[in-house]
């Protein structure tokens, strides 16, 4: 059970509405002994962080995380990890006109179904703010993975369709990726994506976006064969965040247009070590790890605020559409990637030792 | 926690591995007074049955249900529903021969890394069989949500691309559905896929398939805004059926590329009841049930086996192999999502009354 | 999985240690549209906050509670309900006299021996100060079953044995209870309890207590047959609290003396209504409430810091000593046994309707 | 979540009626490798057996079990073993005279009030026979911790009070307690048992009884601070026993009445051990084992049947009553608590490694 929680072993829990005093997440199950600072947590809130480019949220947030708990002489307790970041920008607007409306692809209407109340400031929990949290206890994940499995682990995601119009994926350079404000693993896509996008805001409209995620140094064995497979568990994981509507796994959809000799990745044993000579499975077989790259990816829609008059001015008069909240994404999958493959290291170790 | 449990208040287990005595499942959280016989199961378990069609698994099986507790005079208890299938075909055959291979696109290897030890004879807990146990509890949380939400409740789910040809999605009618051997709502279309999987099998090759999945009568309000999400959840049921490698929630995928005009559903209070302009959402917006018919699409992957020639010929010198392990896939997504749209209902009114 | 997690429906998450900045409790499937305020939660907070009287802990907490979430115009909304209390006598001391120490009774050393690491400031998150946290979520669960329940719902706990000392039980008057520091039920024997402490302080020496807590208005038909049974939950509630070593669930331990006529609650049908003879059961009968009052009671171990010089005297040279950790559980048990309560009653809604 | 579920990593989950064809359990999370058949679980049914002596039931079962799944070549593999026991005293029964009773003490109202339906043949799911499942997964918790944790694991159970009589438990000998149709420690005791157990039985009467568990080799460092502490979960197990109805650890209820001093259980560091002085903590300091022996006992009520003339005639016009139900709870807790402690050994590998 677990309306507003994640994880099996390693777990966390967020609370918090967007126009709230704050929001947070408490952090249980981490193993002890894992060097942890603000510092390390505070990398990863940036990349999320509202206002970065022009092309996301205008929110102005600085997304300062506080830890209030769990951490001992700069090291983890194994106690609960509780961090809470302020809002900042949850300034007192009028709601009265907003109040009686439900937005398109917005989620006011089944919320009012389902509680018969709902904060409706700022979308209140339904916000893409609660994402926040998740990044931080991703940052979390990420500290302990390293320290578990070290340097081989790396995760790392990125934008790899924008709108109507893709890029090539060949080349997975960390630092191409964070450097440029779409997560486009392609330099040359850039300026494209750019022009693209402009346009797109121009006329009032909006796109969607695909997102890849890939995790190498994850060793074989993690998963769990029927219903903890870290397919399903990463699925879930990425489907929980906003505007998510699908989700692959490896080659995922279009398995559905190959032939068995096309999807099969054939196997080698190779001076005694286990080779794959493709990887059509996204390095998750039967729900279990193969030792290959753990690859996954999810389709994000386009922002629904989009005919929404009401949210086209702020009071400053400048335009805050989000004409992609795709990109914004990018760390956020990462994150949840990173949860779930934390949570099944050790789950295995609980039962295989 | 939960290794080989599924679900969260109507919950079930599933055990047996293909080629030991039985296989079978417990229900827990079943509702009290709900009338349920064998027959009422075993209608399910005749739809997903190995050797119904030249298309499908070979395999003979009567997969006959026996229920072993929780019913009492023709009614469900509350406690626990325990069921046992025995197997039939588990003829003890010369495994010699691949113990120590590891097929390609199977979970042979890593079952292996994981447990540093399988049962290889016909897969073990890894085989497509275990999917037996799923249709059973589907069954029961059929049965349970007819009781519950009335004959308003429908679910029907439909092969809609076999390999590389799609076919007319426009009617979806439960009789030709279930007549066809492929699940197919189009009757065009059926001749078509014969002569293709025939061509495909008499090379030697298989194809993968997309299955939707659609309810209708479903009340808005099921579901949980942030872990509990309808969408996660059922995308994590359907992907944690044997070879799905995509799962979908409505326009799925294809959101990427649509404007936010296309995408979005527009809201209309028509005599004072809301109706939605239309449904790329999948009738779930924010994790939370909207009222609007639920859609859900899976990739299969095209079978495995095809390039394993120990398994091209069985004791008879019959050919074994699956053409498109798709086509079974129908029953077992029309039961996980069942089992998912139950729990929600039981959680839903846990907490909201 | 809930290290620090309790509940199934209603479930809170608590962190913090007991001189970091603050600690607090995550609250996740609260109902919505319950009357709450922080005042609602103050009042409970003040019951068991520490320096109430001369016979408890003198560390000088406001324990102000701040909601963060959750609630909207005064009415939780079936999101979580984030709680805060922040530390004021978290003074730095110099702990390095006591880093190295193993108190006898404490649990230093096990938690050393588990995470190899500890936060040795206060006992860090061994304290009992994390009780407050649980103070809070159970305010929460009893606005919640009053306003399911009704009127007739109360839940009241008393000290029935301090030291060598019991007293008449057959008065159960709130009024009375919540008056005197000892929350005695019995005003005769309040002078005496408190002659007694005060000796066994200035011998330097400390007792314990057993506490009874009582709920009345609880319908029958709450818990579960086998593993959720009612008192399962409640004893594990009850074991969970610091320094408690033992739990009865009506006659409790004592049941061993007694004969079969004794134990056995006899059962009339009196004008129609099903009327039980006496309560031995503590109103459980098969893991399951019978409508009769819920009776539960559970010792408190001696103090254990008697022993360890170190904490004889606080800064200022008064005496620190706690005589009886036991009076304060009162409140705490009176919280957990109305979290385990309303989960029931939640659970029993999902299943029985 | 878990009607019919325990424990957390490793967990069993039971089913079946008294009086249905056959109860069972699904074991799930064992870790594999373990060599195990049926004989090994056939050992620990046997002492569980009714008709074992004439103070326990007298009903006619082989308790034969069979696994159905999760066991390859001996040894387990991670997978769900499938535990099944025909039912063979199940014969069919006029029950119609009981079907509108509810006999007192015993869960028939309750099942009613929850369910508004109840099996009431041989009191159903209610019956004692459940716990037959229950030994079937402890002697498999205690093969896997015989290999994890090796020869110094030993957990053993006995009866060390009777009625109004106790014994002496200094010398805690396996082969007695085995040896006895009571599982008393002194060998003194037994004819005092035996005399006082028939004058009971003759006047149609029935006493209680306490039973001590005792748990030596386990590490320290199992357990959890919070709301997996190892004494709620050890206490919560015990009291899901059928007539349970108090439990202690270490001194348990008894703290009351100690001195802080009295209570204290020293440290001392010898030659570089830790030792401690006495164990009155019965081994849990905080919820976390220290690595002492863990102690708990608890109270089984007497006999309820005694008061309901339609239970002391069999068939065969022999008394069939039960003295004490006290004395098969030794087995039971054996299993009870061999299952958490090891649910609590893979816990800490998860988290601590």
């Amino acid at each position: 059970m677990s309306f507003n929680t994640f994880g099996k072993i390693f777990r966390f829990t967020t609370w918090g509405e967007s126009h709230g005093p704050a929001i947070g997440c408490v952090v249980d199950g981490c193993p002890p002994n894992i060097a942890l600072s603000e510092k390390d947590i505070q990398k990863d809130m940036d990349r999320r962080k509202p206002g970065l480019s022009k092309f996301t949220s205008q929110r102005k947030e600085s997304d300062k995380v506080e830890i209030l708990s769990g951490i001992f002489q700069g090291k983890t307790t194994g106690t609960p990890i509780s961090i809470i970041i302020y809002n900042k920008d949850a300034r007192s607007r009028d709601y009265e006109t907003i109040k009686n409306k439900f937005r398109p692809g917005h989620a006011d209407y089944t919320y009012l179904m389902k509680y018969r109340i709902r904060d409706y400031r700022g979308g209140g929990r339904q916000s893409a703010r609660e994402t926040a949290s998740r990044v931080a206890a991703g940052a979390i994940a990420k500290a302990v993975l390293n320290k578990l499995i070290g340097k081989k682990f790396k995760i790392l995601g990125a934008v790899v369709q924008l709108g109507l119009i893709g890029c090539n994926k060949n080349i997975w350079n960390e630092k191409e990726i964070r450097k440029n404000p779409f997560f486009c693993p392609d330099k040359k896509s850039v300026k494209l994506w750019e022009k693209y996008l402009l346009a797109i805001r121009k006329s009032g409209s909006s796109c969607g976006a695909v997102i890849e995620l890939r995790a190498s140094g994850i060793p074989a064995g993690l998963g769990a064969p029927i219903y903890s497979k870290l397919d399903a568990d990463l699925t879930s994981a990425l489907m929980s965040i906003n505007a998510v509507k699908g989700v692959n796994i490896g080659a995922g959809m279009s398995v559905a247009f190959l032939s068995g000799e096309e999807n099969s990745d054939e196997i080698r044993n190779i001076k005694k070590k286990i080779k794959f000579k493709s990887n059509k499975a996204g390095g998750i077989l039967g729900g279990i790890s193969s030792g290959q790259e753990i690859v996954a990816s999810f389709a994000v829609k386009p922002t629904s605020s989009i005919l929404s008059s009401r949210e086209t001015i702020d009071k400053k008069g400048k335009n805050t559409k989000i004409s992609c909240v795709g990109i914004r994404a990018v760390p956020i999958g990462e994150a949840m990637m990173s949860c779930v493959l934390l949570d099944h290291y050790l789950l295995n170790r609980a039962q295989c030792g």
